[in-house]
């Protein structure tokens, strides 16, 4: 489990990670990357855990859009296409969690620091959900993963 | 905002208080009140901010299953009246954050630990909404109040 408050507590994130042991959770780098990423999620406000939690509706409707505006280049359809589904996963790659850079080193995503501590700790681990409050917004940003690929136990 | 993440990471708490000014929201008072409803929430772990929140159909449920008990007795049909609104003021106080009694000192309650807050700080405020994280659990219990008597600005 992890927090963090931007300066001034405009801002505040609170999102869990779960792992296997309760060994692994109490460890420093485990909890420096719950925080890591609680600050990630406060500064790139992501709207998914991962790709999959992204709505039939959803994906449809950015479809439709990007396909309208590749059909109006006037290109052939197999290009069209192709822009479409660049566009798709860009759009991945802004709103899923799993799938954003890093906000403090964009050589990786957040989904690639994930593998790295699970190397580095020997264990599996997961973003399971995350709440994200601005001060003078109507409602939360929030998401939550179904499948986390790992048992819930501590975080 | 307020944060608190319980010894071992298992529970973890978001709330957002709201008062006027920065100034307020930068003291060390206001601050460690946020602290402190944010470990009362995540001990008590209560289901709604105020009692304005809970909705008719709820509150049908609850009424129907505390006069159902009350008629079983054969009282009255005055004293179980009496009864059943007595249980339903049991009922905001054990569900209602603000009607709660503080975990660390139960002569107060949540209401007026914000009231007593306000006469030191000189300034309104109020707690918006809150979202409070168990490992393990399916979905997270979450309060937000649309009315707290004070215009959003920094908490």
């Amino acid at each position: 489990m992890g927090s963090y408050i931007h300066a001034g507590g405009k801002i505040g994130v609170l999102v869990e990670i779960n792992c296997e042991s309760d060994f692994v959770a109490r460890t420093p780098i485990f909890q420096q990357l719950c925080h890591d990423i609680a600050m990630h999620i406060a500064a790139l406000d992501p709207r998914y855990v991962r790709r999959e939690e992204v709505t039939p509706e959803m994906l449809e409707k950015e479809r439709e859009i990007y396909s309208a505006q590749a059909r109006a280049t006037g290109k052939p359809d197999a290009v069209i296409e192709k822009i479409v589904n660049g566009k798709m996963e860009k759009f991945y790659e802004e709103n899923c969690l799993y799938e954003q850079h890093y906000i403090k080193d964009e050589s990786v995503t957040i989904g690639e620091m994930i593998s790295q501590a699970i190397v580095k700790l020997g264990e599996n681990m997961g973003i399971r959900r995350f709440v994200r409050f601005k001060v003078g917004e109507v409602s939360a940003s929030a998401s939550s993963s179904s499948d986390n690929g790992t048992a819930p136990a501590s975080a």
